[in-house]
């Protein structure tokens, strides 16, 4: 059986004009910006103007322990929002965007699948409303006038050796990864050691997904360190009088992005920041106007829920000052076979005992959002067309055997109709109290949080921190960061810091490799190992198969 | 007497919702996309709709030799247009998007100035509609699979010491003119010598701007040349297989942007490649469609008519098939004075002799756009507050008696009120016949392309061409490139290839040093010395004085 592309699915589905979106919100003329007839800003102020209305319910979608494709997170977070449309509520959801480098290597887009979709795809997938070209611009800016200010006579005595602060663009460029600047004499800058990251990379990204207002957003900008004088102080956005300029490029990025469903439900997507060195949520922005707007807002959080439900819940929601109130755990049975000692080459015949063997990865997720966060969770089986009957049945069984709430999500398939079962669920859970819980206190010390995230979440033994995390981490409780909260930057196909330890693995110590502030977000980055920050293309690249007519309409596009 | 800013001037008019302005143009919701309320981008697609339809007149606005501060081109022809409204006619602009880079340096804004403006200025000057964004991007796509291409095993044989293609930053950023990248190791691609342009000066910007269809860009991207391989034959976009997704990422960019003046005279705004490796005019898309919607199109050339004009008449007019149908040569007293040997200091006081003894600058502009290209012209005197009354009279003495044309356009200090004048003028000269003529055949050989251009326009002896150069030549023709235009990289400041040579100097010898194909836009960019294509910030960038408000409104951009 063919399946049909996602961009052909899209294709064939008639979009409303936004404006009859932003209508069923209730907006008006003024509230928001056409970007094109199918996108649309809405103006963050409004949010201010709405504080005293009740919020609707928030549910996080996050994952069991994902393989290399993904288990189909923003999927399952399109169709639950649509399955609830269909049953009758007011739902909207809270994506992040996608990264247009990775459109061209191997990934293809990221605004769902199948039948359960955001679209414009292509929109969303290549430029949208522009954030992440002023994200870079804003973040290349301060850059150029870092290194203008070194040029210009190093008044700050910015010890060129410990800049921190890269320039990045929205591409997998591996070329850019190591680079030596300002080369071939006085007139063209103070050669030294660089490097780029991919956009999404840039802590300008996770500082906007965390502003709650332009005057914050200005604020948290100012006290980025972009590196070290050469007494060790740390030289931040605002010595280098930046933050006013990097805001005014940020003025209209700031405002959350308006589109819909296949099926019509309204989303915002807003912000996409890496989901290791930083919290891989969308901006805090949209899942508080969501709130506003809607009965029920669905979200999501990178990775895993090891890392993605941790942050979200730990660095989001703490920041954000919101809580949610039901968790959906997407599984799959290719990523349960994985866990279930499957090679990644032989997930698709069937092998219920594999699938079996891998519950014990689902079971330490569910606990953890149960136990430690409090929260009422469903599992959604994010259902695939190669999985057989004889798996999904055995999961759903031993998933109730063990009082697991489980159920089957057919949303890649059917769209709404297939996330009905699911929407029913979330609208029951969200009525049952919850007593939420963070994993760890901000008053605890640096190492008292990895501690916890490490025993508690992740169920290891401990940590074990390198002499240079040693360092760093004294230096930053001298600085003054202590109580800032963790942003682990792990892999994310293992409780561990071992990416081969699947399942649910135990007595296992995490090392911390290395400490490191992101001053303007407001969270330290605890490395434990090498994290990849700009990716590279693939021998042949998905771009060589991208095209448009003379219509302006893409094809090549996944 | 205290002048207010730009951005002061422009805060205190209340646009016209885009849309409204759209309607005055016949157009209706489905010709036009909106990009907030204020602007708008215009469906390309509607020119061909329109073939059979009447064009409108075209009336170029040019310059004498520029003092480094800009006579002021942009503002003429945005007060003519308004005078034109004034009198009651259908007038429409087509002008160059301004950089954001120089934006954040010395420059500050490009959108008119005192209250001959286009508006939103703000966001014509900081990402407007994202056109530069997707220029940058469809630039750095080709640079990755450029680089990619060579990592992955280099079937092509591109000799990474003759790679042409450079990546680009919207960004005044010095420190990225030289550098070496693909450093430390085999995952992290190939060393090699490198450098960036600001986008502006990316070829995409030129061949966006000469395309008359998404089908014409696309195959001119595919023309592009990126280096060369071990043989000595030129490696193209199309071999890389980039040209389908550069041309994906350039598909709303292709439409020309629709805002207005102080005035509400619709002005479409796209495009604005460099006036020295470039054409430097606005999109070819932009001119033609505005022709077909506006009674009188003004549009502007780069630089003095020397270089803009020229480049406007024999690379713009003749590739689009168009021609003006009068042409305004901007001169102020300042740059007269400047060519009468004032210093650059000197400019502010009165001093008649000095003004008068500039003329012959201005009658040398005169008479190539007379003579040589068989155009009416007129003499707009673009009125600066430090002019005095003395000076003005005397350059409109000295210009009746020679039987000149002119008018005083005081457009910046009165905005259309200021330009009435003006606009009867060209409104009379655009009804006169002509003679239009190119400078020199598309069959002529290069050399004789370049000593046409030399003896006729710039008033010189001829050419010298480099050893370098001449080997480049005959490159060219063997690889028939031979009857491309020519696109003269030449300084802006004097008619001869030495800035110092103020007037209208005689006698002189312009070197080539050397001779490029831009393959994708069409032309031979002739080198007559350095060209900047990465300028840098000031010690004092104008970026640290941007700020923005609560509300998002910016201050401190000129």
């Amino acid at each position: 059986m063919a399946y049909l592309s996602d961009i052909e699915i899209a294709s064939k589905v008639e979009m409303k004009p936004i404006k009859d979106i932003a209508v069923s919100l209730g907006l008006s003329e003024e509230d928001y910006s056409l970007y094109g007839k199918y996108k649309a800003k809405l103006d963050s102020r409004e949010l201010d103007k709405m504080k005293d209305q009740e919020n609707g319910k928030l549910i996080l979608v996050t994952a069991i322990t994902p393989t290399p494709a993904g288990e189909g997170k923003t999927t399952t977070s399109v169709g639950l929002a649509d399955g609830l449309s269909k049953i009758g509520k007011k739902a909207m959801l809270a994506l992040r965007e996608p990264s247009l480098g990775p459109v061209f290597g191997v990934k293809g887009g990221a605004a769902g699948g199948g039948y359960a979709q955001v679209v414009p795809m292509e929109d969303i997938n290549l430029h949208f409303t522009g954030d992440f070209h002023a994200i870079g611009a804003a973040n290349n800016l301060l850059a150029a006038m870092l290194d203008n200010h070194i040029h210009h006579g190093n008044t700050l005595q910015i010890d060129s050796r410990r800049i921190t602060w890269k320039r990045v663009v929205d591409m997998n460029d591996r070329q850019l990864r190591h680079i030596v600047d300002g080369l071939q004499g006085r007139i063209n800058g103070v050669p030294r050691e660089d490097g780029y990251d991919i956009t999404v990379a840039s802590e300008i990204m996770a500082v906007l997904c965390l502003a709650d207002s332009i005057v914050d957003l200005k604020n948290k900008l100012k006290r980025i360190i972009v590196g070290y004088n050469f007494s060790g102080d740390p030289v931040t956005a605002g010595d280098l009088k930046a933050e006013g300029a990097m805001t005014a490029l940020l003025k209209d990025a700031i405002h959350p992005n308006l589109v819909q469903t296949l099926e019509h439900t309204p989303a915002l997507i807003h912000g996409g920041p890496f989901a290791n060195i930083a919290h891989g949520c969308n901006s805090v922005l949209a899942t508080k106007m969501a709130m506003k707007y809607a009965d029920y807002t669905i979200t999501e959080a990178g990775f895993g829920a090891d890392l993605g439900a941790e942050k979200f819940f730990d660095i989001k929601c703490r920041l954000a000052d919101i809580q949610p109130d039901a968790v959906v755990l997407v599984a799959t049975i290719r990523a349960l076979k994985m866990h279930g000692g499957v090679s990644k080459k032989e997930l698709g015949p069937e092998n219920v005992s594999a699938v079996l063997a891998g519950l014990p990865n689902l079971e330490k997720h569910l606990s953890n959002i149960k136990e430690v966060y409090g929260m009422p969770v469903v599992v959604a089986i994010n259902k695939f067309p190669t999985d057989t009957e004889a798996e999904l049945d055995a999961v759903k069984k031993a998933c109730e055997e063990k009082g697991v709430e489980v159920v089957l999500s057919d949303v890649w398939g059917s769209g709404g109709e297939g996330g009905i079962d699911l929407a029913h669920k979330v609208v029951e859970l969200a009525e049952r109290d919850n007593k939420f819980n963070f994993v760890y206190d901000l008053e605890d010390s640096i190492e008292e949080k990895l501690i916890k995230i490490v025993q508690k979440i992740y169920g290891g033994k401990g940590i074990e921190l390198t002499p240079a995390a040693r360092r760093e981490m004294n230096d930053l409780e001298r600085l003054g960061f202590g109580e800032y909260p963790i942003c682990m930057a792990k892999t994310q196909y293992s409780f561990s810091d071992d990416a081969t330890l699947i399942g649910a693995p135990k007595d296992f110590t995490v090392t911390i490799r290395n400490l490191k502030v992101s001053a303007g977000a407001g969270f330290i980055v605890a490395l434990t190992g090498a994290v990849m920050t700009m990716p590279g293309l693939p021998k042949v690249p998905a771009a060589e198969k991208i095209d448009v007519n003379e219509d302006g309409i893409i094809s090549g596009l996944f």
